[in-house]
């Protein structure tokens, strides 16, 4: 082993930047794709809404940033301010993990664990925290699946003095303990979901009261709540454009890496629940791509018990289970469908980003669909070569890497991949025990269970 | 609050070293003491003992740095390589803290806790791991407290490719599960200790069932396995000269950090359980002291609960509660001393390393004592301005910056304060559940406790 890994001295393992270097702005790709994704629409009406329609949930700063058409957004002084205390976040080169699998491949990682929540997240919780805080919200209400989104906004409310409530799904509250105390530990309350504080949450109870939630139920819970008080606001963790937005300072970040290491990715692989993650990852090198500068593949990856994209349908569907919410044209399995309850509670979600979704029908992005014992083989592995122990949701976007690792080492290529390492699997720790033991298991094809979900989904 | 945020921007909240800039070198600050510290005994016959008497229990490449006189010692080229996973580490100037307290301080912490352990430990457990696989090693065992050694254990000999065996203290084991499947991540085997595995352990159960454990007992047992197998060693996380001697690269690169910003630490304050952490970052400093190029005071802070330097005394005791150890000449509770649950588990230790308790009766630095509910909220006020959430061992040293902060506030002088921020404390959030639950309190001064364990000190 001594002279194999003698060979690694002089070439670091993380490429960083400075913090006088982090990007001081957001990137917009709506302008830059070849048509506008389709409108929201009015649950009621089936019309395209407007910014007042979201006024209720929103504040004005972000309902902008929402329906911009600017191809740049500045980031607010205080949000960098915020930001410096993790940002600009290393871009880590797995020379260990490459050795490990023996692959002329070049596999790197951008890393989102480093923030305070642990995941990628608190790049968008400061900004909603803080365009909430300008115009005087003094409480924000949100859900959360596997608790990283709920973290962050516990942290962002922290920083700003407001209040913070967060529904919890209720198999990631009892999956996921120590996540609850992190949101304690930054001011906020936290309820499993579904509960009995709101009419949505009692609804499904009464159908059945050992629900383990989904996504979709939390945020009806959290917009009822929100609705209820003047100075309340919801916060959304993914999917929405203005939250995509937020998070391209980690593709831009990368981009200024990859031309200190003078390489740039031939594959790009990210994970995909919402879509943010691999939005904020992905759009800055869409936008090279797209410009003629670079030509990567840019591949999401999604879990295969809820796998929106490789298999649901491209249609209008409510964001949320009691639709509630305006009608979002995406890749949906129905609003209905709750995921069987894998440990990547970030990816347990019925639909996907418009914004992703549009870009996928485009053409401009792949998709594949990997089942959680594989993803949590590449994490383990992951985790004893590199020492990082990633989240269950990135384990996807490893499990890609690896992939592509292994076919770049068929083809003698020395293939160049980039994929997000949204977060640490710190608070996780007891689903790699649970792997380990052989406890874990891959669920059915969830062919069935998405069929009757889709029969929820409206017909326009 | 928007005006003065925006002062903040333009100073770094981090100053980084690139990995080119990473210490080669581990500082032995042995000889630039103004006398020796004194030898080891031999547990039976009470003589100094040599290099060989250590051989069962170490490798030799290890023993002979216990023994070094050499002032600077190369670190090898494949723990260089290990190191670079994540150092250099971040020196944090805690901005938002200081106005927080309103305070004109400078407040530095350098932060360990971006190791794939989370603290400062695998600095010391990846050369242990190297040296014992140079000489043909093939298992360590060793104990943990709060689990951050025995993680770092179990991480350094994953990347050797080497068995791992822990005895983890039953209070620690109990509080902390999420460490049990860190340590089975990385491959290791864990008990909980007292075990009925070994002689030490079945000898405390037989007294008491439902003991808690200690440092002292876990000890015992790991070192009575390691004496079972030839191609089995013992690892220890803290106490010895070699451990602290690789602990320093903590200090190196703080001077380093500290050159960039041109600043100088007045005061540093750490916390010391066994004593790693605390000479790591401040032996490097005291090199400069004594060499009359900086000035700072250097402060111990120590649990209230179990207080080697300041309630124990400077006599020669064992290192482990069954007297297996040889003996060791330093500030002690009482072997048999067994400290009362605190959440800092790494700081429940009956002695105080030999160097710092020699450094201390040389007069060269201070320590003070602090109980844990201050600490807490310590760290709960940190957690809510910085972010980072510390392990609790760390909010010992938070603390002591606090109040050195508020005390700068009072003279009205800007003091640079130092503190080693040595580990986060995404694994202990239950201590901070029960904290803010308001279910945790300081306990009882232990001086009975003590005088009872003080008479389990051997009279030499």
């Amino acid at each position: 082993m001594g002279d194999e890994m003698a060979n690694l001295s002089g070439d670091n393992s993380k490429i960083l930047l400075d913090e006088s270097e982090m990007p001081t702005q957001w990137y917009n790709i709506i302008p830059d794709l070849p048509e506008p994704p389709p409108p929201p629409l009015h649950p009621g009406t089936h019309e395209p809404i407007g910014p007042d329609d979201l006024a209720p949930l929103f504040p004005m700063g972000l309902i902008m940033q929402e329906v911009s058409t600017d191809s740049y957004i500045d980031i607010p002084g205080e949000v960098l301010d915020i930001y410096r205390l993790w940002r600009p976040s290393p871009l880590i080169r797995a020379r260990r993990l490459e050795k490990a699998l023996d692959t002329p491949a070049h596999i790197y990682l951008k890393y989102e664990g480093v923030s305070p929540a642990g995941s990628h997240k608190p790049n968008t919780s400061v900004p909603q925290a803080y365009y909430n805080q300008v115009e005087g919200v003094k409480k924000l209400t949100t859900e959360t699946g596997a608790g990283q989104w709920g973290s962050a906004l516990a942290f962002a409310c922290a920083q700003f003095d407001m209040e913070c409530e967060v529904w919890q799904v209720a198999a990631s509250f009892e999956q996921k303990p120590y996540r609850k105390a992190m949101m304690e530990v930054w001011g906020a309350t936290v309820h499993p979901s579904p509960s009995d504080l709101t009419e949505a949450g009692r609804a499904i109870l009464a159908q059945d009261p050992n629900s383990p939630g989904s996504l979709g139920i939390a945020i009806s819970e959290a917009v009822e709540m929100a609705l209820q008080a003047d100075t309340t606001r919801y916060a959304l963790g993914s999917v929405l454009n203005h939250v995509l937005l937020h998070q391209t300072i980690i593709g831009e970040e990368a981009l200024l890496q990859f031309a200190k290491v003078d390489e740039m990715p031939d594959v790009l692989v990210g994970c995909t629940g919402g879509g943010s993650n691999f939005g904020g990852l992905s759009f800055p090198f869409l936008r090279e791509k797209l410009a003629g500068n670079i030509d990567p593949t840019i591949r999401c990856v999604e879990p295969a018990a809820c796998p929106s994209l490789t298999q649901g349908e491209y249609r209008y569907d409510f964001g949320d289970t009691a639709g509630m919410t305006p009608l979002m044209k995406m890749h949906t399995l129905g609003h209905s469908f709750i995921p069987d309850p894998i440990h990547a509670g970030g990816l347990r979600y019925h639909g996907m980003s418009p914004l992703v979704s549009h870009i996928y029908e485009l053409g401009l992005v792949e998709a594949e669909a990997i089942g959680q014992t594989e993803c949590f083989a590449s994490g383990l592995q992951f985790a004893r070569t590199e020492g990082i122990v990633p989240a269950p949701e990135p384990t996807h976007a490893i499990a890609a890497a690896i992939r592509e690792a292994n076919a770049a080492k068929e083809a003698g290529e020395e293939r160049v991949i980039l994929t997000a390492l949204c977060g640490h699997g710190h608070l996780d720790l007891k689903a790699y025990e649970g792997y380990i033991a052989g406890q874990i298991s891959d669920y059915d094809h969830p062919a069935d269970k998405i069929a009757a979900a889709m029969e929820s989904v409206p017909v326009l």
